[in-house]
């Protein structure tokens, strides 16, 4: 299944022109520090190496994230990279904690990210394509936008709305901290939260209003009871910037063929701390799982040393994605790459089984044989069919006396018999192969 | 470069009908211990838990290699699987080790592996048929008979030498050891070891026979001076046992499209303790590196807990492969995956482009375009060249009024007017795709 997954990342990030890179398992414990402070050590595998000759030891960390790697590297190659950088990743990565359903300690991320852009546009037009490239993938599992919602928000209209809300700038912190759980946090927690970190009550208001989920972009917000929360001037000028991004938004991806997936989400802020304007969530309709989350960050690829490179991007896990795969009855029933070919071999040696497995292994066709002591052609077919070959070669005394084999479609029952000389031709002409094989078969033939 | 090398592995792993199997990054470092003894935690990556509510931590260690992890899965698994149990797998590995040209810190190794075979001829089949599968995929990546060879041995028949030599049987895991290395030893270095280890004059004249490069095939190596040491029947039951296998070998590659790879070489023993019958190793002529090696483990999974089940595999990594590839030209000029598609857009907004990348990228084309404000097709045109596009689409104002773009083969520089409408069809039928993208192409037309 895994295998199923990142096949189809991989592939949908090639068409969309990105370049696969890696970096290493392991980095400098200190590089994830730079982005999410002290507090990520908790939730880190970390070792420290051997002491070198001077008695220093250095400390690892196995990766939680892909992106202080991008980060590193992009920062010690930006001026020699050809722009925009297109980058995708399928890092294995870890966190140090207890599993649960959809988070486990070792996990796939799938990144893509795209850094450079010279105008406003440009950066929005970079924001909807990485966004877009992540719907479309979810497209190709068969996820629709009548299963999934994409969600976004902007960190500077949301500080515009702290503003009018009348959120000191030094409790802008605080505030995405608090928007990114407010859904989640019962009224004590809040009141806990608001008295830690001596929040004003005209402040307080305002969170509350959010928390009982009342729409900013609705005057009403502005205007009722628990009102004199800005001015109406104000509140206007953020609701049509809203309104523009949203249709912005919609507009770009209904060009990209991806209509109705985009919706704004006043609580969409992503709590991370680096993300500096566009974000987004993907979630499934049916259980609110977040699928997909990014956005941009440009002031990352300074913080590690590059130059001032604007970027945006977004990281896949496999592991709700494979459990929404599968309530959706999105998974395909059977994952595992079943033979093309079972060689049934009811001869007294196994060199002729050998020499046939040989050529279609070389015609790029995957096929496999029974190792068993018996000559008993039903049996023989028995475990063919339980392998979920497509055909069988039957290599029976009397047959193989005459130079003929008898070819089997597993599915249909249906046989013949083709001289041993023209198996491989047999195969492709009866039109058995799926058509990766056939062009595999087609190529091989014409080399 | 590693996704060319994986492709290719995991592409010829499924024609010879193995499936993929993988296991964590890490295990407890004590599942290390079983296989190799404690010598083996100073070559590791490990780390300590947290501790949990009884104050225990638990240590975990970076795989060095997969084996462990197999024997512990088929262990677990074994009377559920169908055998012969066929796997395959390309984990990350990790050596805590100074890294040097060809061995590196971290690094990708194949492994497959063939569990089961009731007789002693299947089990010599499934020993073949693993080390022709890498022998078919070093052909894949292009070297031939004329740049590898694979030498054989077989512990049991080195015990045999053992025993005609003299050789105490107390001594034999000795011999093992002294002989896997005995090539590289100066004459000083083996007599300390013999001095340590208390060998006995006699068995010291028949290792220096070995360390000479005296050939134990030849009835010479028994009589000359410093001879005495066994009796020619003994010579002759192991010589002729030498020559039969080599018979079998050699024949049954032959039935597979493998001759002229194996040669019998009496050094080869794989110093791993766990190894029991057939052991081997490619090499390259150009410089004689290890490119794989592998060997019956028949003890192996009773020592994970597992039932007695016979095993034969082996192993195959990156650094070496790469290495050995680049130096012989085997590896192909670009294995980054250029776009088939660069989009030219010299319109005034950037909606065509939009709709039309995303209209190939739904098709499977790799397609992408500049975001540069600049309208002048030729300066866009080089950029479209430098990123390795097969084709460029030319949206420009005049041709776009008309309901036509460009489509220039970026290779012969030829160029036609399709209508905007049949862009697809246009790309498809000018015969300018891979088979791959045609065929999927084709699909996606017909769906």
């Amino acid at each position: 299944m895994r295998r199923y997954i990142e096949d189809i990342w991989r592939k949908v990030s090639i068409r969309h022109g990105f370049l696969e890179v890696d970096g290493p398992t392991f980095e400098y414990l200190d590089l994830y520090k730079v982005k999410s402070g002290d507090e990520i050590v908790s939730q880190l595998f970390h070792f420290d190496s051997r002491e070198d000759k001077s008695g220093r030891t250095d400390t690892f960390a196995l990766r939680p994230e892909f992106t202080p790697t991008l980060a590193r590297m992009v920062a010690a190659k930006a001026n020699s990279l050809p722009r925009p950088i297109k980058w995708f990743s399928i890092p294995r990565c870890y966190r140090a904690e207890r599993q649960q359903k959809g988070r486990l300690k070792e996990f796939i991320q799938w990144n893509a990210d795209m850094l450079g852009g010279e105008t406003p546009e440009v950066r929005r037009q970079f924001d909807l394509e990485t966004a877009a490239l992540a719907l479309d993938c979810l497209r190709e599992f068969g996820l629709t936008n009548a299963d999934i919602q994409l969600r976004w928000n902007d960190r500077t209209l949301v500080e515009h709305l702290f503003e009018l809300g009348g959120v000191a700038k030094e409790r802008y912190a605080f505030a995405f901290y608090l928007l990114d759980r407010i859904a989640k946090l019962s009224s004590e927690q809040r009141a806990k939260l608001y008295t830690e970190n001596a929040v004003p009550d005209c402040e307080r208001a305002f969170f509350e209003k959010l928390a009982a989920g009342q729409d900013p972009l609705q005057a009403a917000f502005w205007e009722g009871p628990g009102g004199g929360l800005g001015n109406t001037g104000g509140f206007e000028t953020y609701a049509s910037a809203i309104r523009d991004t949203q249709q912005t938004v919609e507009s770009t991806f209904a060009l990209m063929g991806l209509p109705g997936y985009a919706k704004y989400d006043a609580s969409i802020v992503r709590g991370l701390a680096y993300y500096t304007g566009f974000v987004w969530e993907i979630s499934d309709f049916r259980g609110n799982r977040a699928l997909a989350g990014g956005g941009r960050y440009d002031k990352l690829i300074a913080m590690f040393g590059g130059p001032s490179l604007p970027a945006t991007g977004f990281g896949m896990g496999d592991v709700v994605l494979a459990i929404v795969l599968a309530e959706s009855g999105k998974l395909p029933k059977s994952v595992a790459a079943a033979p093309d070919v079972y060689v049934v071999n009811a001869l007294a040696t196994s060199d002729e089984a050998t020499k046939l497995l040989a050529q279609l292994r070389t015609a790029g066709l995957a096929a496999v044989t029974s190792y068993k002591a018996t000559k008993n052609i039903g049996k023989l077919l028995q475990d063919a069919s339980a392998s979920g070959a497509k055909l069988a070669l039957i290599l029976a005394p009397a047959e193989f006396e005459k130079g003929v084999v008898k070819l089997k479609n597993l599915a249909t029952r249906d046989e013949k018999e083709i001289p041993i000389t023209e198996v491989l031709a047999g195969i492709a002409i009866g039109g058995y192969m799926d058509s990766y094989s056939r062009s595999f078969l087609q190529t091989a033939a014409t080399r």
